[in-house]
């Protein structure tokens, strides 16, 4: 039995989690990042220890797993930057270690929902795979050799960032380019709403946002989408031209069995999927072989709590 | 002792090995490939006979480790595709393996050629790095975990096809925006030709291949650049940002220690590998963190023989 801890920008949970990835019972509290490090750090203790308190007496906790939205030092279990946290070199794993005496590790969010994946979801029983998050940015988890790849300095799978084109806007990391500039759901509502705003077509997005363009949503795009609203369709179309872009460099790159798409743009299911899956046979390198299957990721929101579990049995 | 065969479009070459990877012996043959799968196949087995003749006595060959151009299944040693020799399933490894009597093993010549720089070249002692063969086309090879990485069906590694951009023309492969259309010695080709036809620039360039223009070469580009010459400046340029992007989203997804390149383009080595570090650092994007080094693969020509031969070792 593990406990996995979610840390997130809004809210943090944690679980205690089974040896072959069930969760067994969970709590959240709200993150309040502002508050700073001692007080949420104090809060995410607090939070472990209930859990811990509903561990059965019979089973023991063998470790403790944290998954965090940025950069984690594996090996000093430092979070070494986390902007939505306003945490930079904080020291996570140790001060969870010392507090709870049982093994404690670490690693960045989307790395850790691709274990979950790999433990008993979309990437099981696979050698070589990937997770792909579609979020408000775009992250990855590469499973490689049957394991958690993150790289030597521990600064791979950064797959959001990998530059594919020149886009109209810059990404937050300052790059021009970045794949989650143009396959995110923040990338499908910024070109929607430039399509409506230099555009005078006509579309239903308007009537279900009453007009208020900051009340976009991806699933609003998708919906009408959908329904057959042109500039939605359009929208949709360029976010999956990139999607395949994206998708199809991992594939000469890595050539996994499953890429999975988790995050929550893959809520749109298996019409996004149709979408791909009709275009990336073109842009695969070798058409006679085999090539990677893509699916939908299966863990959801639970994805965080399982796969930093996890951390504690692959690491 | 090992015979490594480098097969190449022009001609085939095969070396005796030592374990360590120090070619004894080698010896070439023209490949001529339009004579047909049947008679080179004969010129490779009679290559592999003297080599084989020029072992000591008391050293065995363990094994014939083999590299070629294009697409290789390693599982039935058939070459799937070799366009530029006109090989489609044809059984290499097989036939070689009944000839000899010895392990026969077969990969494509870009993963070969980075196992030759893993086992005592540029990429020697590391955990995870990558070898980019920068020359007609681009190719690439993998080490993961220390062992070679070409992915689940054998498809991966092929940085030369991943997507970075829009160009001005298409890549042999059918798409638009292959990284080798933007940073081979054939892209560097092609642009240069492309301003000088294009602008009305003055260029030393036209000295040296007496205003004709399918004599432009990349070592005349390289050159005019070093001296200063404003229209190879720009074309040398615009090679290096490909690169970069290239480099650094490599960097960004696979976080190799090392990152060594190959290939007809390297031989503009510190000129080079300055141009791209000075760039690397603004395209990175966890800035306080170590990232790759960067440096000149060490093999040469030789790369693909001593690689060959390493495939007998670490298969």
């Amino acid at each position: 039995m593990y406990i996995g801890v979610d840390i997130g920008g809004t809210n943090v949970t944690a679980g205690l989690v089974s040896i072959d990835g069930n969760i067994l019972f969970q709590k959240s509290c709200p993150t309040l990042p502002s508050r700073g490090w001692d007080t949420v750090i104090q809060d995410i203790i607090n939070l472990i220890r209930d859990v811990i308190e509903e561990s059965p007496e019979d089973e023991e906790v063998l470790g403790i797993g944290i998954g965090v939205p940025g950069m984690a030092d594996k090996k000093t279990g430092n979070v070494v930057n986390c902007v939505n946290l306003g945490w930079s070199d904080v020291p996570l794993g140790k001060t969870l270690e010392k507090e709870f005496n049982r093994p404690t590790y670490i690693d960045n969010d989307a790395s850790v929902a691709a274990l979950a994946e790999f433990e008993n979801g979309a990437l099981r029983g696979t050698q070589n795979s990937i997770l792909i998050t579609l979020g408000t940015g775009i992250g990855g988890g590469f499973i490689i050799n049957g394991k958690l790849y993150s790289g030597t300095n521990n600064i791979g799978s950064e797959i959001g960032h990998v530059l594919v084109g020149k886009n109209f806007y810059n990404c937050n990391c300052g790059k021009n380019g970045c794949f989650e500039t143009f396959a995110s759901a923040t990338a499908l509502i910024r070109y929607t709403r430039k399509l409506i705003e230099e555009t005078n077509e006509y579309t239903d997005i308007r009537k279900y946002i009453g007009d208020e363009l900051d009340k976009l949503d991806a699933k609003t795009i998708f919906d009408c989408a959908k329904a057959g609203d042109k500039l939605a369709l359009s929208s949709v179309n360029r976010l999956v031209d990139y999607l395949v872009i994206g998708i199809t460099n991992l594939i000469n790159l890595l050539d996994p069995e499953v890429i999975a798409l988790g995050g929550g743009l893959s809520k749109a299911g298996d019409y996004l999927l149709e979408l791909i899956n009709d275009r990336i046979y073109e842009k695969i390198l070798f058409k006679d072989m085999p090539y990677s299957k893509i699916v939908i990721a299966e863990h959801g929101n639970d994805a965080g709590i399982i796969g930093s579990a996890m951390l504690c049995k692959h690491s």
